[in-house]
């Protein structure tokens, strides 16, 4: 079956079902009219027994107005529906979250604010997915502050929280101290921007952060706001040029950007045993035989049908699973990191095409889960 | 079980499940990437394909701003979420629709527009519910003409509808011809409106409408407006007065107010062989005895152990599941009417104490939804 015969054949894939029995007047009298009232009433009293009552305890909106869904760009609400429920179904089968996908047409930052805020009573969190830079990091940042549920915005922290437990897991394929890695992060948009302020929160050598428009640094005037703010706290030698000048005795390359940006002949400017996640889907920034060519060791891509695949879908249900079940209000920093190293360590024999969990590893959600609190 | 053991016992009383398969690689890439993308594309190209590829087809938001919940009054978005998850249990249990709540927390009429349309997307109907009076007129009104799928405040048209149907029956009890009928309809807010306009419809004798002050009419300057406007089409005579000033010579009363406002005597200044719909729940307007006791022939209520039990969720599981089945995207006057001519035709054998079907009446949501259309 092809991705289209199969969405038609399902009609979507979600399904939302009772949990409890209707089969005569009295299950009726409980689970509505009359006796419905008596939880209404004391949740009208303390609005902390909405988590006793009510499904918000185990509740995720997964939410986008479709400005940058996978790698098909502004597609809108309706177009971003199909990869939202798909997210929903993650969430259920790898966390046992109920998620629903809210699509918000709007895509004006401070209505796409408004709008969640409204609704975000019967939800225990809020993932942000698939809208585009540098709106999402308002929108998160300011969820965070003026709710009081878990907010995450999933391409950027889930995907942080995956690279650096893959590099962790790489640095040691490759004998180095983390420490000192010197690693190039190409893409600037939402997950280059959190991969990148999540390393340097582990305390890595440097960082340098390179767009379309080439390296990020202080000299810059063309930068936006959010590009000036990453060129200051990265690029400690304020390099200049492009991707070709950045690579230049690297030990990493960190690829959320475009395919087959990269060769053989690039991989080579790198330092020995240098380590490749090239994450860009379904083609990556080089595939893997020629990145071996150039004398990468460590190789990781999104993709399943190589080894190291380096999937969000590792991070996100564990984060929501562990902020739910331990009633964390926020993700913070510490929480990733904790987040990131719980996830490295469930690969017991790491070793160089072994480095990340499979996707469908079970142990994965509950090592992280327990890491959020 | 109490009502608070049971929902907490549950915690809530929905969960968001897959319909598809997802065990491996193949089942991944299919519901999520790379597959996805292609349902997302067709829908970028036509957006009407969001029907085929996503829960669109099949999906209502039960919303609510919790201002006007049950008899409780004004409780907030958060407490509101038992009755809103209480109302998606029937929708699938009774239509099999795949409902989800949305509690706003906002209650000012042009946020709710606004937070609606721009949910919508996801969603091929909008039940509006519990939204006080008058607001939830502009509310649906302005949603109707500015959303392209079918909007229904239950409160009003809901029970609207199911009124409608048991008085058809009700006056073949008592041989009278439902365009004589004179009825009062006592509380004038979102519920009693409806149900005044829809019996209008209909072409019945006369209605009066009553609220606490009294009589609406023609002459009381002090109306809201939209008293005003029910005062130009109701009350033929323009009588004034108090509840009893009303029920004189009239053959119909229609409670959707408050308990115990009628005795016996009220009952006998009726016309003979009075129909009483007492529907104040959980304490009726007058109880059954009482009513009988002053001459009443026909006697319904809202609640379950007495006989003749008027309840919404013989409405709209059957009204969303028609307009879903048959792509209707405004729920019109003249379905409201076909519904519930519909819905008393499922009585074959009219008598007293069965003017309505039983609520767990398997065959009443096909007839309905055959005739939204």
């Amino acid at each position: 079956m092809n991705p289209l015969e199969f969405h038609e054949k399902y009609k979507g894939k979600l399904s939302v079902n009772s949990k409890v029995p209707l089969k005569n007047r009295i299950d009726l009298s409980l689970a509505y009219t009359p006796g419905v009232a008596e939880p209404c009433k004391e949740i009208n009293k303390n609005v902390k027994d909405v988590y006793k009552y009510t499904i918000k305890g185990n509740s995720v909106a997964v939410i986008s107005d479709g400005s940058a869904v996978l790698g098909l760009g502004n597609i809108g609400a309706e177009a971003a529906i199909p990869v939202m429920e798909g997210k929903c179904v993650l969430f259920k089968e790898f966390a046992n979250i109920d998620a629903f996908p809210i699509c918000i047409k709007s895509q004006e930052t401070e209505e796409i604010i408004n709008i969640v805020k409204n609704i975000a009573p019967v939800f225990g969190g809020i993932n942000l997915e698939d809208i585009s830079s540098p709106r999402c990091f308002e929108i998160e940042e300011r969820l965070k502050k003026e709710l009081d549920i878990p907010v995450m915005h999933d391409d950027q922290h889930g995907t942080a929280i995956v690279v650096l437990a893959g590099l962790i897991n790489a640095a040691k394929v490759v004998k180095k101290d983390i420490k000192i890695l010197k690693i190039v992060v190409n893409g600037a948009g939402a997950a280059g921007t959190a991969v990148a302020k999540l390393l340097l929160k582990e305390g890595v050598g440097d960082i340098i952060l390179v767009d379309r428009e080439g390296i990020l640094n202080k000299n810059n005037k063309n930068l936006t706001f959010h590009k000036k703010e990453m060129a200051k706290i990265t690029n400690k030698g304020n390099k200049e040029g492009k991707l070709n000048d950045a690579l230049k005795k690297a030990d990493v390359f960190i690829g959320l950007s475009a395919p087959n940006v990269l060769k053989a002949d690039d991989i080579k400017l790198m330092n020995k045993d240098s380590i490749i996640f090239a994450m860009a889907n379904p083609i990556p920034e080089i595939m893997p035989d020629e990145a071996k060519k150039g004398g990468a060791k460590v190789i990781a891509t999104g993709r399943s049908d190589f080894p190291n695949q380096i999937n969000n879908v590792l991070t996100f249900p564990g984060v929501f699973r562990g902020a739910l079940d331990n009633k964390v209000n926020k993700i913070t920093d510490e929480m990733k990191l904790n987040a990131a190293h719980a996830l490295a360590s469930v690969v017991k024999d790491v070793k160089t095409e072994k480095i990340i969990p499979d996707v469908f590893d079970k142990s994965v959600v509950k090592v992280i889960a327990n890491s959020i609190k």
